[in-house]
């Protein structure tokens, strides 16, 4: 095979915006470019268009369109959520899980400063939170329970519709964050709903919270948009990107999600071909376009460096951990070792992603692998275990 | 002269994104796509340009890269400074002015009912700070200082540079909302600044704040993104199309400054003209774009809805209070009685505004102030002033 030009294999970390999309949001720049919340027509033709984008996001997920607010990102949507309520109780306990994404963990470990209780659910090895445990966490102080969807590291996919009927009979209120499960797998419905434009080949800068039922004190305080939940001028043309992909991406899913998990189980198969190789995460339970594995007597980052020179976008957990050298705690949190979880590798498909691609990455992964663990620094231990002498 | 398809004087709600503007940002949805976080080359090509447009807004506000940090609106950059101090302190007293955007005065009074102390300065019936009264407003517990630059409603144009210096001496960190200053004049130097790419011919949804020596909490905690002050995957295509806006608008600024002046006057002139108009805000510290009248005898929403009608867009102040009946705060903290705020109308010029369109709107807004002073309620008062039998 001749060298592609480069390869993809990031999509967990973000996607390029679809022509449809672009297409759909390009009116919103320069011509229909009215504040939304002006009285003049300028700015109820951009009302319109906020509240069609609303409405469609809202009948894909299923709620009313009031329940829906557009966000800056999946950052700011989990943020708004978990502050908010805690702002709101003024004091109280929160169930979350070990593996969430740092917009959650680190949200709750700045909560614990402010004098409020955090649970953190361990996982198993697989990475899936136990019902039982979820269950056994609710105290008479618990506030919220949030429990990401799926994983964003390892792909592992959560009981959601079983944890909300448990935060149900509990009388609490269930939010999950659903930026990597959104258009992938079928969302159960919880009273909240954390989604991102950008993971779902639409905008940065878009997010979704979907709440029903929850009182909540607003994370950006101000002139009182999106019906005081939210305020900052309305992202017209984000919106309709993030309304554009959603449609998008719902109507392809059950196609794409079957096309990717092939693709997924080649890439995985062709990866533990490699010996001493490992899968991280389920095999089943598992997002359709994520693979992660982890090689003895491999160190990620160079890896994820060497194959960037064979023109292959990886990368060794969430991209906005890359720049710190602490192990993955997703990883950590299934029980791999420090060393183990900086073996690891994440490739991440996505609709562009092609057979052709999956082959070249197969065939350039497993020499790169190799010539790394000659210069492994635990090169004796591997040649002890029957590596290279 | 013959009706105008349709002429826009609200640019300070907001303005359309400029074509080179676009034609910038555009290469960052769908081909260098990437997660400025990522390690691989399309994450390294996302974050250049990232760090190329933080150098360029960072230059012309004459601050350095490390103290720009993009947000997602003016809203925010607000939000961050304002409850990261409070939070950062957690207890202490706030300075501020009567007449600051919502996003100030509304994260105030939140912050109030946290247990923080907030002094709102009065201002003069120009609209203008007393730095006397900002200098008496400082207590041993006072924490930061907040004054906009420019009043959104009125364009009264605070004396900055002299807020900070007593600030400086006072040993307390100044922040100053320049959303409506930023890039139409010259800007002090601040401890702190927040601004807005929507009201500047940039994309809705991306906003700056420039710190330096303040330690405040990240309102959006996460991934660590911009050096741990706010999460959230950097929004490449709206940091670029900011710098782009900004490099423009500061290259302009003289020369519109000057042209916006006089067309300014020209409207001024021309609305005070019709009989029972009064201005609103200062004649001469007063931003080039500015425009806000009150007409005796009338409903400022018939008038914006009438004028509307007429294919003229303006305003009665903020966009994002349009939804409420209260009358405007900052009219109010003028000294204006209720029913004179609600007689005010706001009109601002942009770059695009002709001198024709000028013409147009003094062509069609006296008859249409006369046809509603005929239908008021305050009629006969108005008769008995001389006004309509």
């Amino acid at each position: 095979m001749s060298p592609m030009d480069r390869v993809y294999f990031d999509h967990a970390a973000t996607t390029p915006v679809r022509e449809e999309v672009l297409e759909a949001m390009q009116p919103y720049f320069s011509e229909k470019y009215g504040n939304a919340s002006s009285l003049h027509s300028f700015g109820q033709e951009a009302r319109e268009a906020l509240e069609t984008s609303r409405a469609t996001v809202a009948k894909l997920i299923g709620a009313n369109p009031e329940e829906v607010i557009f966000t800056g990102s999946g950052t700011e949507s989990n943020n708004t959520i978990l502050k908010g309520t805690a702002f709101h109780k003024k004091k109280g306990h929160i169930i979350t899980s070990a593996i969430e994404h740092p917009c959650v963990l680190n949200v709750c470990k700045w909560l614990e400063t402010r004098g409020f209780d955090v649970t953190y659910l361990p996982v198993n090895n697989e990475g899936i939170v136990s019902p039982g445990d979820f269950a056994n966490a609710f105290r008479n102080d618990t506030i919220i329970a949030s429990v990401m969807t799926a994983n964003n590291e390892i792909g592992s996919i959560q009981p959601i519709e079983e944890l909300q009927k448990i935060a149900s009979e509990k009388g609490v209120p269930f939010h999950t964050d659903a930026v990597q499960g959104f258009g992938k797998i079928p969302l159960a419905r919880t009273d909240a709903l954390t989604v991102s434009a950008h993971k779902l080949y639409g905008p940065k800068g878009v997010g979704v919270l979907c709440t029903k039922g929850i009182d909540f004190d607003p994370l950006l305080h101000g002139g009182g948009h999106e019906t005081g939940r939210r305020s900052g001028t309305e992202n017209v043309a984000g919106a309709v990107g993030f309304a554009r992909a959603a449609e998008l991406a719902f109507a392809e899913m059950g196609k794409e999600a079957k096309r990717q998990t092939a693709l997924r189980d080649q890439l995985i198969d062709g990866l533990l071909a490699i010996d001493r190789t490992h899968l991280n995460g389920p095999r089943e339970k598992r997002l359709p376009n994520n693979v992660n594995v982890w090689f003895e007597f491999i160190e990620g980052e160079a890896l994820v460096l060497m194959l960037d020179g064979e023109g292959i976008a990886a990368s060794t957990g969430s991209a906005c951990s890359q720049k710190e050298l602490k192990a993955s705690h997703a990883l950590l949190a299934l029980g791999l070792e420090a060393h183990q979880a900086h073996g690891s590798l994440r490739m991440t498909i996505g609709r562009p992603t092609t057979e052709k691609e999956v082959d070249y990455a197969l065939e350039k992964i497993p020499p790169v692998v190799q010539r790394l663990r000659k210069m492994s620094p635990f090169k004796k231990e591997y040649a002890g275990f029957g590596g290279e002498k």
